[in-house]
């Protein structure tokens, strides 16, 4: 039940668990982004309503969440600012921006929030994390092949390892259009319903497509092609006399013949019922699926005028979007192999000794672990050792009268329940000895 | 000249390099954070209007910006959300929500962005990042120590060494103004002018106590006393009989002896005007600064009741603040040590060569290096060496007719010049060895 202290509707708190699973999987993203010469861009949370609205349609600027206008300006209940829809637009406006001054071709990453006041649901949210990789400037068929390849391995490093990528051009869209002689005000729709092919049952996309007022025996045939055992053979020959398709079925096969040697067998595959509902995609399109209904878990194309079209310059551009938040989703969890929080718990046996406890926790940080003092209330050692075992400690020190006395400190290994003396002066030596057979152990 | 392609106003961009530089130092300050046995907490952008508004006041009230509500709502003009004016409301929201889910003490810190709309200026933004930790639910001097001490070695991890903090106690404060006899109704202003102490003549600070009504003789006294040779002594003597004050001694001297054995010597003083404007702190207080009027790079305290006030559970508080902009902004350019984006540069020598480039770039990866094709349309080696070089390639390989029919790749080494033709078969193996030799010269 949603009470006053919940985050607003369709945003979320991550507590520590959470957020370190998800720190740490953006890091393998980074790392494999920047393996493939990719670099950062972060621009900021809200832009310009003007830059904002007006890109992507209606549908998309209802979904934009406008800020008021501040001072004397705010009764007036306009808003002159936005938080960004999503990362592409924020790019455009980069690229106007800093033209000559960047690399050319520019090839950057983003990942951060972006914002949509869409219908919170599950797996849906209002603030979630998008995570682009875009080349603008080059026109070459490689930087698509690269494109594909950098998300295919950052999904791959994620730790999934079952899941396709469908591969198609737009012009193979539009070669199919033209070889089954759909008229052009038809494409749009037929496309559509084409694409539906991997959820319905061929006859229901025949009537689709009847329904959408194509001839009878037009729907007949593309259906039919689509479907059949050697579609791909048969499509492939529909194609080649048309020089729409014959141009797009060359953009697929070179971007095949560049990935296939670079991912497991069986991983991409021509795919020409793959449409991408974006019209701004003008070149190969592609999405990876994960199976059992789990959907797209990226996606991507070459969009060669769509950055002009956002006030950017006129570009060619290709890139991937990863669609990180169902992937962190599906990921197995690290559970179990989450560790504690603190190596070394340190107790306080009494306000005497509080300056010696603090001083410790310093020497085992110095000593490269984690560290922190008992901070309550409790002076029984009971006590503070059970908050040493629920902060996950791996070893705690005591320091009282009986320690001062002999100038030493208590080591208690919080696994074992063994106990070691150590002299004052030796800790700092004595924890980094224990530490660093501690990571040979974890990595036995 | 402010551009339509700017970002907001009082807003940045960050470019590859500057962002680089901020991501390395938000992992120092997150590495010393755990160190100390902090956990991390995110919480959304943005919050309901109501959480976030009356908490600091009416000048707060006027900085928050607010999000106007949708859909239908969108006409009326009004706003049901805000961006987060700072990181401790969220904080008192998630003490609220999670309670006894979270552990106890709860050590957390936060890092991200905030915003105002200020006025934005020279090292002044809209939208910044902040970077606080807090521990609820401790209410010993420990806790404070700590949460000093984390903030002292994030700022020396950060490569600062010239600053100093200055260490007082509300109780000190009001203990001085009950022994001098200062009227409370004078108190709050009395306080900002002593904090001015450091900054105008003590004349000046004795007309601004007069001009608030405080009588002749007591500003005089007052002003003396803190300005002595041994203002200290003096302070700590008049402090001793009065009750708050020498329970405020007693706070200042137990964070003290905690933490002038942790840090270098003189870092640290206790400094009786030091008053932090902020009124809600209740034990000691804290200010890091940096020396040339640089001013203030982190600050803190304990705040007892702060968290309750802003809708949270009752709960002894205390924490600290990095002033993370003020710091990057002085931190020592790493500039020099700055490398290039690849480390390997493959060159493309015609459209028949593209595939087995493009998995030389693949092989690079495979051996650790960050590595790319030329995504260019020249053909000319000359052009695509100078796209290496620019890109700060350490290697490129070239593989042209000449290399398809010796089977070799040419390597070349790109601050020599020189060129070793190495078999495609052996082509990871000799990059891994490169890469290895290379790091090993950069630890020389």
């Amino acid at each position: 039940m949603a009470t006053q202290f919940d985050p607003p509707s369709g945003t979320r708190d991550f507590l520590a668990d959470e957020l370190e699973e998800r720190e740490q999987a953006f890091g393998v993203i980074r790392s494999v982004f920047t393996r493939y010469g990719f670099e950062p861009l972060q621009t900021p949370s809200f832009e310009r309503l003007d830059v904002l609205l007006g890109k992507y349609g209606e549908d998309a600027d209802k979904l934009v969440f406008k800020i008021l206008r501040r001072g004397e300006h705010e009764a007036s209940g306009e808003a002159d600012l936005a938080l960004r829809y999503d990362l592409t637009v924020p790019l455009a406006r980069v690229a106007a921006a800093y033209g000559s001054k960047l690399p050319s071709p520019y090839k950057r990453y983003a990942m951060g929030p972006v914002w949509r006041a869409d219908r919170p649901g599950k797996g849906r949210y209002r603030e979630f994390t998008q995570c682009d990789l875009d080349t603008l400037g080059s026109t070459s068929v490689l930087a698509d092949a690269e494109a594909l390849c950098a998300q295919h391995d950052a999904i791959a490093e994620l730790g999934l390892d079952d899941f396709t990528i469908q591969l198609n051009s737009r012009r193979v869209l539009s070669g199919l259009l033209g070889a089954f002689g759909v008229p052009d005000e038809l494409g749009p729709g037929v496309l559509i319903s084409l694409d539906k092919l991997d959820k319905l049952a061929p006859q229901a996309v025949v009537d689709e497509l009847k329904g959408r007022g194509l001839a009878e025996a037009t729907a007949g045939e593309l259906v039919t092609v689509m479907t059949a055992p050697d579609a791909i053979d048969r499509i492939r020959a529909a194609l080649k006399p048309n020089e729409e398709g014959a141009a797009g079925l060359d953009e697929v096969d070179g971007v095949l013949s560049l990935v296939i040697p670079q991912v497991p067998a069986g991983r991409v595959a021509f795919t020409p019922r793959l449409v991408r509902g974006l019209s701004y995609y003008t070149g190969p399109i592609w999405e990876a699926v994960a199976p059992g209904g789990a959907g797209s878990i990226g996606s991507g194309g070459r969009y060669d005028h769509l950055i002009a079209q956002l006030g950017g310059p006129d570009t060619p551009a290709t890139g991937s979007s990863l669609g990180v938040e169902r992937i962190l989703a599906m990921r197995p969890s690290r559970g179990e192999a989450r560790q504690g929080r603190l190596d070394v718990a340190v107790t306080v046996m009494g306000e005497e000794f509080a300056g010696k406890s603090f001083g410790f926790a310093a020497v085992a940080r110095a000593a490269g672990l984690r560290a922190s003092v008992y901070l309550g209330s409790s002076g029984k050692l009971g006590r503070q050792l059970r908050w040493a075992s629920d902060q996950g400690a791996r070893w705690s020190l005591i320091y009282g009268s009986a320690e001062d006395e002999a100038g030493t400190v208590t080591v208690r290994d919080m696994r074992s329940g063994e106990q070691a003396a150590v002299p004052v002066a030796d800790l700092g030596g004595y924890l980094a000895q224990l530490a660093r057979s501690e990571q040979a152990d974890d990595h036995k």
